[in-house]
């Protein structure tokens, strides 16, 4: 999910971590550098994943003892956004390296090599599903969406001008309502948007030739988890014969099995939703829903 | 539904309709109350028909040729609140004495009468409702619902203060957000209140036992009307195995077949969802989503 709004209220993970310890050898600006990644709700996986292997590869030509500074790397990296399957994988590679029995120059070679073949993968990975779903798009007239996915937008934009008559429709994403940027994004590349409250999907569906969402985790099972409002969207477009189409790369793809998806479904700050406080009432805020497969008609995923 | 914030942008039917029209019979007074009535979307059905029972009678009173003046109000009225059905049914018992042959007084007192009947009726249709619908909420520890329902609000103010120790699920109800006003009624009740955004019903729908909302008009097959959000909610309960149950008086009865609710879903102020005018960007904004009967496990009316 891509939001609006920087998160305010999230916990300082990353930095706490820093604070408690003694033995401290990452250096104070890759601790900056990463907690603000971790902050970040504006941007998608690709871009914070890019961001993450640029940061990590500074840090490994500042390293002097590589060996030493890797584990509490590989341990801060698992507290960045633990929802982000690419990020997972940076740590996973990294990991492979902790007991390797070279010298220091030979290792740091090796990682940067690593990480920069790492970054190629994620974006043609990306870039060659962004091309997939084109392809798909174009078949349908009208589609409908929720969030703001960077895949689907550099889908949409990749279609020529003169084919943009399409009628996209867009839920506005509460609680940051990055729903409303995406359609403002779009209206202005030229396709003629319809934004309403996510409420209201299960009666502007019917307009639709099908549901075209992102996913922020595939699982392997191939259910993912995406923003939430998902889960009402397919049940919807199950109801009224929609098919109801993810597009992700594999980058996405978690190793966690599909039935511990709770652990990436964490509690967000209550004043996003409600900012008052009340005796009695607890506000509840999440950013993602767990889509099984068996709602997924169509998982367009390099 | 009952919405927090009175409709800004709403057209002014029945003024525009005063206006046009010269040989006006109807006192300005009366045009006036009707127009506030319209306007009002803060008070529930029974309220607001309360209200429209009393402008009546004042207007009556005051008439001093009922029998040309009765098709004009009758006419009034179906612009008022088309989605009630309450409303609809006083035209539907005025609309029996335009033809009658009686005398100026004679109809007077009739119409005095026939009105203070209904008034009452209407009031022990929905007091009868709130009662049985107390009874079928002592069954459950945790409920759902959306919007902001006067019947399921009275109903929950019947159940003893010891007994209050219920988990109620709200969501916020876009775009009036009238769930949040309800949410802090309940909780100052002794409730425990959760609130959530709309789109996040999916996933704490599996907490609670069952999913109750009430309904701006029943058809005569059983399917209802009601807040957007709720068809979703049909859907998700359906999904889980939880009962969906629905609670209102027998005042909300619409004299329509069910196929044509389409009627009833008009197309509100587009400031309430977004409020910026983009080129290409149509913002979309109703109230209501049909939820048909096959949905529905349990319909609560008196």
């Amino acid at each position: 999910m891509v939001a609006k709004r920087p998160r305010t209220g999230g916990k300082d993970k990353v930095r706490k971590k820093n604070e408690r310890c003694d033995r401290e050898m990452v250096s104070q600006s890759f601790v900056e550098k990463i907690t603000i990644i971790q902050n970040d709700s504006l941007n998608g996986a690709v871009e914070l994943t890019k961001r993450t292997l640029k940061a990590i590869k500074k840090e490994i030509e500042r390293a002097t003892n590589l060996k030493e500074e890797l584990p509490e790397l590989i341990q801060m990296l698992s507290l960045v956004h633990p929802e982000m399957a690419s990020i997972a994988m940076i740590a996973k590679q990294l990991k492979q390296y902790v007991e390797h029995e070279e010298d220091e120059e030979e290792l740091k070679t090796r990682l940067q090599k690593e990480l920069e073949q790492l970054g190629q993968e994620i974006t043609t990975r990306e870039q060659q599903t962004v091309e997939m779903l084109c392809t798909e798009l174009k078949k349908y007239k009208s589609i409908m969406t929720i969030s703001s996915s960077t895949t689907i937008r550099t889908a949409l934009a990749m279609i020529p001008q003169k084919e943009r008559e399409k009628e996209i429709y867009i839920c506005e994403s509460r609680p940051l309502l990055e729903g409303q940027t995406l359609a403002t994004q779009l209206a202005k590349m030229g396709y003629k948007v319809k934004l309403f409250v996510d409420a209201a999907a299960g009666h502007y569906l019917r307009e639709v030739e099908a549901v075209v969402v992102g996913a922020d985790t595939i699982f392997r099972d191939g259910s993912i988890l995406n923003k939430i409002g998902s889960l009402a969207l397919a049940l919807l477009a199950r109801k009224y014969g929609r098919p109801f189409i993810v597009a992700a790369s594999k980058n996405k793809l978690s190793t966690e099995a599909a039935e511990n998806y709770g652990f990436y479904i964490q509690e967000k700050p209550a004043e996003e939703v409600y900012p008052e406080k009340v005796p009695n009432l607890t506000v509840l805020n999440i950013y993602f829903d767990f889509i099984p497969k068996e709602l997924i008609t169509t998982l367009i995923s390099k």
